[in-house]
């Protein structure tokens, strides 16, 4: 029985909606009290390593985890908290940034391609393809009709990799416009956090709504079956950490990866093994 | 006051060796009662951040930390234990193994530059260009001029590396024959662990003193002053994970990477996130 509890928790309902109508301090899901919320970090350990070792015989199996969100939502502190729990072994982070020159001589998947996980890895990207259907959108640098066109085409990549053995769990990190104001409070208050902040963070924040806006239509129009989107209210960072985890626990469990059964022959190895006489 | 105590203790020293001179149950630095074996995870974690921070402006220091060692010597569990509780930002791991055929037709030097850790990255390698040194020697596949020359060889590489602001660790893992042993039985007592299980190596365990011969020589002839090598009694895991991670430790505080200190503008950025009145 796969437990979905999560999933259906957390997916974006089918047919027209709005971010506004998702509450970034809500709990859909509440912690129980004898666990808390404290990701499942044993049992994804045990699930990558799986899903690795899988890979080392006839898997293709990988992960995908798309991580999306404003600034302050969180998205490197779940790729350190969840994710890096598990990993190194098998886990593979970027962290998608502005487009460089190189990149932009490409079409938009090029460097998204370039950091697929092989068979057996989880990847993590920290923004990612979504990014380019929302930011030249948002700052109205390509034409309506270009930025509409990626959803379609977005759509396809991603079903072309789940062809190939990729499962995509897709989240959107949700922190309110409030809490945002706090996280880059908290910054500027400590000089150790000032490499974080960019005077461009500020400009984006005044362009709230149309991102929201930007968003809502993403999470609309790229919610496929086999690729939906999950919205998890990051105003708290242990509440979105938990839930994160929790899905990705549910996504892996439903994969069910296996340890390779290789035919040894263990008596004779064994054998081989003794000690000196 | 720069902390050597692990460095000093665990590096090999200048002159003829003997791997066999090594103990590798030996504990040449005794775990204090208080703080036991836990590798020093925090701090780790702040120095990698600042590593990490320093390179988002002009840092361009970087970190590699070479694993070497027989089979079962845990090469992959400094990687998850010790390198994995920092990570996965900032953090690369590579596992090489035998080379594939494209990679036979680039020197052996090709597939260890395209894994080289960017700017602000610890790198960490799984074996690595040291294996060309071993392997093919103790194989007979290579003639002797060969495998012998590639001690310069790697020595320039390094010392290209070092110039370019990368700092090398390099650290051998020192498992002992009758702990393998144990190592390689509880593989196959587990039928979990049977995908780890490999016919061939035990063939290379049969070539134990060749191997030894092979690895002394190598950690005499490339233990130069810039990049020397340590070596670290591996037969207690948690005595492994602890020592390599103090070495780690040592070899940040070295570089005592800092915070960058933009000139923000901070009454004026905070009186933009001012709340609505």
């Amino acid at each position: 029985m796969t437990d979905r509890t999560f999933r259906d928790a957390f997916a974006v309902p089918a047919g027209p909606m709005e971010l506004a109508g998702f509450e970034p301090a809500g709990r859909p899901v509440r912690p129980s009290k004898k666990r808390g919320t404290k990701p499942p970090v044993k049992r994804l350990r045990d699930l990558q390593e799986r899903l690795w070792a899988e890979s080392t015989a006839e898997g293709r199996r990988r992960l995908l985890l798309v991580l999306q969100g404003m600034d302050t939502s969180g998205k490197g502190g779940v790729a350190q908290h969840v994710v890096g729990a598990v990993g190194p072994i098998g886990v593979q982070y970027t962290a998608f940034k502005a487009p460089t020159e190189e990149e932009k001589k490409h079409d938009f998947l090029w460097r998204i391609r370039k950091r697929l996980p092989p068979a057996g890895v989880i990847a993590v990207f920290d923004r990612s393809h979504y990014e380019d259907a929302v930011v030249p959108r948002v700052h109205g640098t390509v034409p309506q009709e270009e930025w509409e066109s990626r959803y379609d085409v977005i759509n396809d990549f991603e079903a072309e990799l789940i062809a190939a053995g990729t499962t995509i769990l897709k989240v959107f990190l949700h922190v309110g416009y409030d809490m945002q104001r706090k996280r880059l409070l908290a910054r500027l208050d400590n000089p150790d956090k000032h490499w974080k902040f960019n005077e461009q963070d500020l400009a984006e924040r005044a362009r709230w709504s149309e991102y929201q806006a930007a968003y809502s239509d993403v999470l609309i129009r790229c919610n496929t079956a086999n690729a939906p989107w999950y919205v998890v209210p990051s105003d708290s960072k242990k509440y979105r950490n938990w839930v994160v985890g929790e899905l990705l626990r549910e996504t892996l469990e439903d994969l069910d990866p296996q340890y390779p059964q290789p035919p040894l022959d263990v008596d004779s190895l064994k054998a081989r093994l003794a000690p000196p006489h």
